[in-house]
């Protein structure tokens, strides 16, 4: 196998690949230090939303505060992947009428949109040169 | 398919599952908020290490200080999978010497390791019952 490499790669390049995603983490700063946790994400061009409960503590812990929200494809076999770290604010919405395509995996209410602001995205492709390592 | 169910596990439950794992997610604040970046794990038992270079920012910022690692494996398309939380304190260590198994996929030096000394640790699994939805 050839020599792994990483390469940085642009904002449009890191939008393309996160793109339909379903699934991205999301960090924040929890009173009791950092946390973070998969969510169901919906891309939308530049918009990234997704849907939790109003009751949930990350609804309370998120709303105008700053999270990084991180999206990766990782083959381990292979050690080559890709991963977009976008960083920005977390707005909650409660109005219940919201439209947002992220459709949540569990059954319950989810009346709250949580959208992501992003102040920057950044991203590394990690593959394998055809020379040999 | 029947009711998607989210079950938390417990602790002896979420180290069995992230024994092995290559790829966890390590959040922290960052001097400009919160980040998330993938890191290349070694699990053994308790302990949870993962290497990067003495200049890295990462390794600086996340001395002495309070993380959190993610780990999961989520299939997007049944909709099902685990998540796992584990949250501490990490500390850097500079000593050439120190052996660890976590292998870093790339080439370069990569002298410090990094501990996690876990807090706490939860995860939860999302399956899907047998019953129709």
């Amino acid at each position: 196998m050839g020599k792994h490499v990483l390469v940085e790669m642009d904002a449009e390049e890191c939008w393309r690949l996160i793109e339909g995603t379903q699934v991205g983490r999301l960090a924040w700063n929890a009173p009791d230090g950092p946390t973070v946790l998969p969510v169901n994400i919906a891309v939308d061009g530049t918009s990234i939303t997704f849907r939790t409960a109003s009751t949930s503590s990350l609804t309370a812990q998120v709303d105008d505060s700053p999270v990084a929200l991180e999206v990766d494809a990782i083959d381990e076999g292979y050690r080559t992947g890709w991963s977009v770290l976008v960083r920005g604010t977390a707005s909650a919405s409660f109005d219940a009428g919201a439209v947002t395509s992220a459709e949540p995996w569990l059954e319950g209410a989810r009346p709250v949109t949580v959208t992501v602001r992003p102040r920057s995205i950044t991203g590394r492709f990690l593959g394998v040169t055809d020379q040999p390592g």
